[in-house]
């Protein structure tokens, strides 16, 4: 098997140390303190400057010294130990005679499902979310500590990485640091997806794809460990079989003609139809930067899978450079359509209050140079004079959306456009998941953020926003 | 408001340090290191003495030193500073005119929803589950980066708590330090019950309740920034008001009879049928022991909510004290009821499997001392002539379950129980979620584990053994 061999290399290159099981943060803190971190904070300064932002203002100010620490926490797979983590939890366990069959320390199977990991797109260096799941069977009468299978999957995830290739590394140092009759390891990867191709929903557009490598008596067809593993998994609710009705897009949307080399079981799938990325220009001083930034992470940006990487990112990064001109409000006419009414009644205090919901946007934190994304719903007083028309507000929020931002600000700024045309009131509720929350050291997967801006009669009137509120409520669920 | 007060005089406390943003998880290293954990390893070991446990066989080896760890990487937050999180992490932001409304940095609302915390409980030093809701209204032109509210609330969650004194503490550390217009927070939180009350499913039988606390603008029963606040949680299918429908248990289960003081939003109810406490015996050595481990992590064993907590974690860990008697096979028969066929169009190789599915355990994982609950899956070749009797499955679970266990000895150790009494085959499969997977430093919160043991027939006939794996898919989610 080409990834149990490949691992098996990497494992050979792992050098133990007499460290304690358990203690590899500490050692970690230690080994970040020593790097030469110098050359990455001037880098991401030269990108801001690139994106014509001014580098000093307050929200920018201490963004290259957070952008540097999250790319060290985010690379630090670099400089762990397999051998450190697994060491010290390997724990004896009597299994039965071979001859009657498979539990505890001779065979049986463990699997542990559902890992949330985090790791970086070798081909573009945005972060991007896994589902893992991994089994073994023990072999000579030993059971490594649970945890470990999730911290040593951590290690090859915390690096830049293809998803294949993740599946394999993981697979073959479980293999050599456990040394069982086999591991299994499934992938269950998410990639964010060009802002365009965004949908409404969180996770929708995003692009999906699994795979698998095996080891030992995993291997073959008609394994009976391998078909046990998949109905361990089913069990779950995880179905493997099921993701290829997902993957209609390639894996990394900054290199749309990709195709992957795929050992074990994946599913890879191409189209058409993505922006060609020679649309957007990429200043060789901004990609020279993420050069130097990939060499002070402890990557090589010769490695062939990294060469068109620094310029890809940087692609990824001038789709959201600051553009100093005004919105065009011009052509922009409030719709009568789906306008509803408050349900008062009060009948001289009748007004007709309109709405867009789940406008769809993807903006980037300017804090740490990560993607946030998710929808805004708009509500104003319908003119009753106007077509109805949603691109509008499309591209309102895209103007708004699609820079260096904060949530915050996005959604005053919205409702202000908003407001200058609809005079009697404005409000905006923005949704989104913060990729910085996410993929830090915070590591709250499930968060996600709610923002609100409220003017005019919105906020005189509460009754008109509760109705507001109740219509985006009766939403959630429907939207496509 | 109480809570806001107690919270300011808790700020007060709060000594500034000059260290930098982010750099608190390196600050928090040392800290640990300096701390006097010398006195928590032998107190754990006196733990495991009492609870019948030879503490050098190798599982139980280096338990006093995980144990000491996970009790003080669970408490850190006694050790951490608010201020050190939310000082350099508050950006100016412009508002807009608090004539025409609010949003940006004055008024508008700021809602990190769904952060994933643990917590201990103060009543019984076991950890439980929180999700967090925070919102706050900016003031003075100001804005907090959002990943500082979870960071903020997590110093409150790593320490002895009560759900309602958690909330208020995360409100008024967040109201001193960010100074905003107000602070909302809402907990939902969950107990581990009694092994005996889980159920089937992974989360049910969970002692569930929500707490709030508000400051500022968010008080009064009219508000309508709480208003505001209840309505954007429930774009993310969070209704308090669907909270008073589970919680028909009291809080903790180890103390049955407990009525929290509640302010803000809170729902409590109690109840009977909860097994005496004092059914269990506590030697006083190993309560003397865990309230050293108190001293030792910084708390004080006299504070009056901790005064019986010392003995309530004896009495929970007591259930899983070793037993030496061999489980009594006598009147265990195998039943016929639910016997099912395997489809197989060979007739001549026909032969009936039975199953137990779903049973419920609570056992106690031997390296850590936390608890991990799931459900047993059963099944062997029924002998056709015993009456159907899902107890004597259940008590054999409960004998192998209820004790300082790893999952993979529990699952083979009642697999061969199993065989023992149906020569031609057995197979159990054990899912489990594992506390100590999710409480410690790993908390890989969504992960479970599954481990298969398969004997006899099972092994050698691939499709009985698919066939009962089949059986179990079928039941997912059908169970009571």
């Amino acid at each position: 098997m080409g990834a149990l061999e490949e691992a098996h290399l990497a494992a050979a290159a792992i050098v133990a140390c007499g460290c304690e099981d358990d203690d590899e943060e500490e050692d970690l803190a230690q080994l970040d303190e020593a790097l030469p971190g110098d050359a990455m904070e001037p880098a991401v300064r030269a990108l801001l400057v690139g994106l014509g932002e001014d580098e000093r203002r307050e929200g920018l100010r201490r963004t290259p010294k957070r952008v540097a620490k999250a790319f060290r926490d985010g690379t630090r797979g670099y400089r762990q130990k397999v051998k450190d983590i697994v060491q010290g939890a390997l724990f004896p366990e009597v299994g039965v005679d071979k001859r009657t069959g498979s539990a505890g320390g001779t065979g049986g199977q463990v699997v542990v499902r559902d890992i949330d990991l985090f790791s970086y797109c070798e081909l573009c260096l945005l972060p991007f979310s896994i589902q893992c799941h991994v089994g073994y069977v023990p072999s000579g009468g030993r059971v490594v500590g649970l945890s470990k299978l999730s911290r040593v999957a951590d290690v090859f995830a915390k690096r830049f990485q293809s998803p294949q290739r993740l599946a394999n590394e993981v697979c073959g140092a479980l293999h050599a640091s456990i040394q069982p009759a086999g591991v299994a390891v499934t992938l269950q990867c998410w990639h964010i997806p060009l802002p365009e191709n965004l949908k409404c929903k969180s996770s929708q557009g995003w692009i999906r794809t699994s795979h698998s490598s095996r080891s030992g008596v995993f291997e073959g067809e008609d394994s009976s460990f391998w078909n046990d593993f998949v109905a361990l998994l089913k069990l779950k609710g995880i179905d493997m079989e099921m993701d290829n009705h997902s993957s209609f897009l390639p894996w990394c949307p900054l290199r749309p003609h990709e195709v992957l080399v795929c050992n074990g079981h994946s599913k890879r799938t191409t189209t058409n139809g993505v922006i060609s990325p020679k649309s957007v220009s990429t200043p060789s001083n901004m990609v020279s930067s993420v050069s130097t930034m990939l060499l002070s992470l402890g990557e090589d940006p010769l490695r062939k899978e990294l060469l068109g990487s620094p310029q890809r990112y940087v692609q990824w990064l001038m789709r959201f450079r600051a553009c100093n001109l005004d919105v065009k409000l011009n052509g922009f006419t409030l719709n009568s359509a789906g306008v509803y009414e408050r349900p008062d009644e009060d009948a001289s205090d009748h007004r007709a209050i309109s709405s867009e919901l789940h406008l769809p946007f993807c903006a980037q934190c300017e804090h740490h140079l990560l993607p946030f994304y998710g929808v805004v719903h708009i509500g104003y007083f319908g003119s009753g004079d106007g077509e109805g028309d949603r691109s509008h507000f499309h591209a309102l929020v895209q103007f708004y959306g699609c820079k260096l931002q904060v949530q915050e600000r996005m959604t005053r700024q919205i409702a202000e456009a908003v407001y200058s045309v609809s005079h009697r009131g404005a409000i905006v509720v923005v949704e989104a998941n913060h990729i910085c929350m996410i993929s830090r050291g915070i590591e709250k997967i499930r968060s996600s953020t709610a923002t609100i801006a409220v003017l005019g009669d919105f906020l005189t009137d509460s009754s008109v926003k509760a109705c507001f509120l109740q219509k985006v409520l009766d939403t959630v669920g429907l939207e496509a």
